[in-house]
């Protein structure tokens, strides 16, 4: 394990995680953190750029989001979890930041452009939300990570950190901060249950991690297949089947979905049969994670403990950096 | 004493302060500090949003500044000098309220308008420097702030954050900030010694408050007076004069100052005799405060040590604001 292997994942705290995150993030979590220095952050601060003027929203779903990451099993003994708000140097690193980047040079960024499209922001959009590439890096650089887990449209974000870092590091007596490279997720992101390409849960087209038998049977019985499979004898197709993509993101029997595709596609296997399918193995994955999320979200005193101590932990590191490039600076370090 | 006697000032740690500093500001911080609970920030972060690329600029010239304080009578018993980037509840603050200003609000900031384009910045224009407004912000509600020493031009920061404080309040479950008032300084801005409106150092035509005997003479020798007055009887003007506007600044004998004046337009009084006055009274006034000064600046411990007391007094405070902030918009507060 050396520095290249640390992780920075997290998530912004908008609402109880989904399948999609689940699929996305969540799992491959679990995975990494056996042979990683994970961590992740609750990324309040970050929620509250595009909701600003609605802070309940975030601060109401902080511990909801801790539920999910036990309830999937993170292990706060192998994953640091902390919060973003609780870790002074981030938002410190944050305004240092802030005077090597111009504006054109955020405004430029893919990533953001896009999202300030499809929010819609206009003339109302907020400096923080403008700002936010630049407090990723500094969450990125904090922790001195190497690796950032994200989806191919975040890769601008992982170039703007490295610039940062590059120029940040010509400015110090002595390199401080780390490059860092995206670990691009293998699987593609999980459309909504209607078939459209964004999950979300104002679309109504998602399951969160604690939706109850009920909700999931009948998310399955809706769930958009080929409209032109009308009879169980018709060839069907598997491409944008829902259905099929679930198979294919949650069924653990590789082989037994294989053979499935191909009896639909040929003729014979009626939708009903692949949701019945489809509809076990989700019961089956998330019973269990529904039951421990439900006693975890009953504890917010140990909820909120286990937040302190990773927060703790993650301060004490993002601290070290903080201090590592204001001393670079020639900036005094007074206490 | 209440909370609307608070008052919080501070400079940019660009380079050692100078005669115009200590008429603009200097001069009533040593009087203010005997009935107010006044808070001089060490503005190093503020710096930085011009000189992002130049740190050492600004690293260099802290405890420049700190020396200059002490010289002129700021006494850290009564006045609490702190450093900018040694309160990370301010960059905390700045981040939450960088998310309910817009950019298009902080463009249309006629400060920051006039500066943008003083500045020359066009399309290299930090993101640091444009959101200063709202870390000058998050500094003055910090501390509670009531008062803010500022000049004319610097009134619609005043406004900005008297807006934040509204929208902030209207967020919180009560209301955490207070709002602000600037206390207009009485004297108008001093011009350099060559005449010229602004005084500064690039332009060399200050006095700092260490100039040497020799400086001060050749400064008030070359000093810009009435191009008109050719010989000592013609009768000569006062308005735009530089040796008045230094009289009128620092000569502690008004009636004289009046007296002199009058002979001066009706002609008699040779520009000799008034720079000879002006001389004398500067030399009297520095003398002291150099020879202050390069003691102060020759022990960086005790200038370390009065900036590390103070700083921890005022993050004392400041983290209090964050914690009521923080509070109030529903966050934890983990430790």
């Amino acid at each position: 394990m050396n520095a290249n292997h640390t992780i920075l994942t997290g998530d912004r705290p908008t609402g109880p995680l989904h399948l999609g995150h689940y699929v996305g993030s969540l799992r491959q979590r679990v995975q990494l953190q056996h042979d990683h220095q994970q961590f992740i952050l609750v990324a309040d601060l970050q929620g509250l750029t595009d909701n600003g003027s609605n802070p309940q929203k975030i601060s109401s779903n902080i511990f909801e989001v801790m539920a999910d990451y036990l309830a999937v099993g993170i292990d706060p003994q192998k994953t640091t979890i902390c919060l973003q708000s609780a870790l002074p140097a981030l938002a410190e690193l944050s305004a240092l930041y802030m005077n090597i980047v111009t504006v054109a040079r955020v405004e430029r960024n893919p990533t953001v452009k896009h999202e300030i499209a499809q929010k819609g922001f206009a003339r109302s959009l907020p400096v923080g939300f403008l700002a936010y590439p630049i407090s990723q890096a500094a969450d990125i650089t904090a922790f001195k990570a190497g690796l950032v887990p994200v989806g191919d449209d975040q890769l601008p974000m992982i170039e703007q950190t490295n610039e940062i870092v590059h120029k940040m590091n010509s400015l110090t007596t002595a390199p401080v901060l780390q490059h860092c490279r995206a670990l691009l997720s293998e699987v593609g992101r999980l459309p909504g249950v209607d078939g459209s390409a964004k999950m979300s849960k104002s679309l109504g087209n998602t399951l969160t991690l604690s939706a109850s038998e009920e909700e999931i049977h009948r998310a399955v019985s809706a769930m958009y297949t080929d409209p032109g499979h009308l009879r169980v004898a018709d060839p069907g197709r598997v491409e944008g089947n829902v259905v099929f993509t679930y198979l294919d993101a949650f069924h653990p029997d590789k082989p037994l979905v294989a053979e499935m595709k191909a009896h639909y596609q040929r003729g014979g296997l009626g939708d009903r049969q692949c949701k019945d399918a489809l509809e076990a193995c989700l019961q089956t994955l998330l019973a269990p994670i529904r039951e421990r999320r439900a006693r975890f979200i009953a504890d917010k005193g140990m909820l909120q403990e286990l937040l302190r101590q990773g927060s703790e932990r993650a301060n004490g590191l993002t601290q070290q950096t903080l201090h590592e490039v204001k001393r670079g600076l020639g900036l005094p370090i007074l206490f």
